[in-house]
């Protein structure tokens, strides 16, 4: 067995817009790690073993085996682990420290806005009543954020400013299935030349390629 | 005209759950800070001297006079202008790494769960259409969150540990009235007892006097 398997950062993870954030950081910060696939349809991330690590039954979560004190630490919320990974290997945000905070902003932007906002579009489109108040509101509002986004994308080439950083890859894994929420690209020319410019980077290739 | 009031941070504010957690902190901190109110019936949010401010086209937003490089700048998303002024000002999150890695995850758990799902279920309960599948889907899940803050809480005092911090700030604005979203406190007797210790704090009373 590799004995550096041992440091290995383990990561929670079940295929969905939440969950590729962290392999995707993971790849770009050249961090080695192991995926523990969570079986959703199961509720495995309701399991007792499963809310030791994030006692919101949640996909993502990770073990880091060296915390901070070499100690390891589980970290839930993906925008946490963004922020917990970028610290702690020096990479994805901005030094610039007005980028810097530009790159929360729009980190925070994300966990509370386009992700929860996308996923209840998708969710009552998916319903077999279809609420039409619901399908509108959330539809609309997902629409309402890309353009926030699309504003954003016309004047600088990354969310944070000049360079990419943990914003960028938390609005990845939403905005690359916008058509969930029921958001045609198409209307958001920046933000669909940003989604596919991330997509060619190659850590983004190898985090989805696993 | 008091010099001083020149250095003074512009919080644009308006008195919901979300407005009340940067004067909270502010009051917190010992910051000296002046209240611009933001008109929301009159949708003074979306107007573009506000936009260039927050994009987004919501409060709270601020214009700190001295930025990082001794020039303005301002922030949006309540999370990031928590996190800004706690780093800035050197308060409000645990010096122990390992809680201060607590405090964010239970923050990106407020801004990504609590407050868009309350929101949601306090708009379904005042909708005149009573849609029973939204109302259902946003006071269930508003109870499950207060449920696994209820287990944080009865395990420790605050919701890093063993300090207050931003994340008991952020959770207070929306527990404080989670009445709203059709959640019971009687129900979460450590959250309760909680959010009636954050309301005696002498700058929370402050804050809320203001």
């Amino acid at each position: 067995m590799n004995p550096k398997a041992l440091n290995m950062i383990d990561v929670y993870y079940a295929p969905t817009p939440n969950g590729i954030k962290i392999p995707i950081a993971l790849e770009e910060l050249g961090v080695p790690y192991r995926l523990i696939p969570v079986n959703l349809s199961t509720n495995e991330q309701k399991r007792p073993e499963f809310l030791q690590i994030n006692p919101n039954g949640r996909i993502p979560a990770i073990v880091d085996p060296d915390g901070p004190d070499c100690e390891p630490i589980s970290v839930f919320e993906s925008g946490a682990i963004l922020q917990y990974l970028a610290e702690k290997f020096g990479g994805l945000l901005p030094k610039n420290p007005r980028e810097r905070i530009r790159a929360f902003e729009y980190l925070y932007f994300q966990i509370g806005g386009v992700g929860p906002m996308f996923g209840q579009a998708g969710w009552f489109m998916r319903q077999p009543e279809k609420v039409a108040v619901g399908i509108e509101r959330y539809q609309n509002e997902s629409r309402r954020l890309t353009a926030v986004l699309e504003t954003r994308l016309q004047q600088s080439p990354w969310l944070a400013g000049d360079e990419f950083s943990i914003a960028d890859i938390a609005h990845f894994g939403w905005l690359r299935v916008a058509s969930y929420a029921g958001v045609d690209l198409k209307d958001y020319t920046a933000v669909q030349a940003w989604v596919q410019r991330i997509g060619e980077r190659p850590a983004v290739q190898r985090a989805l390629a696993r």
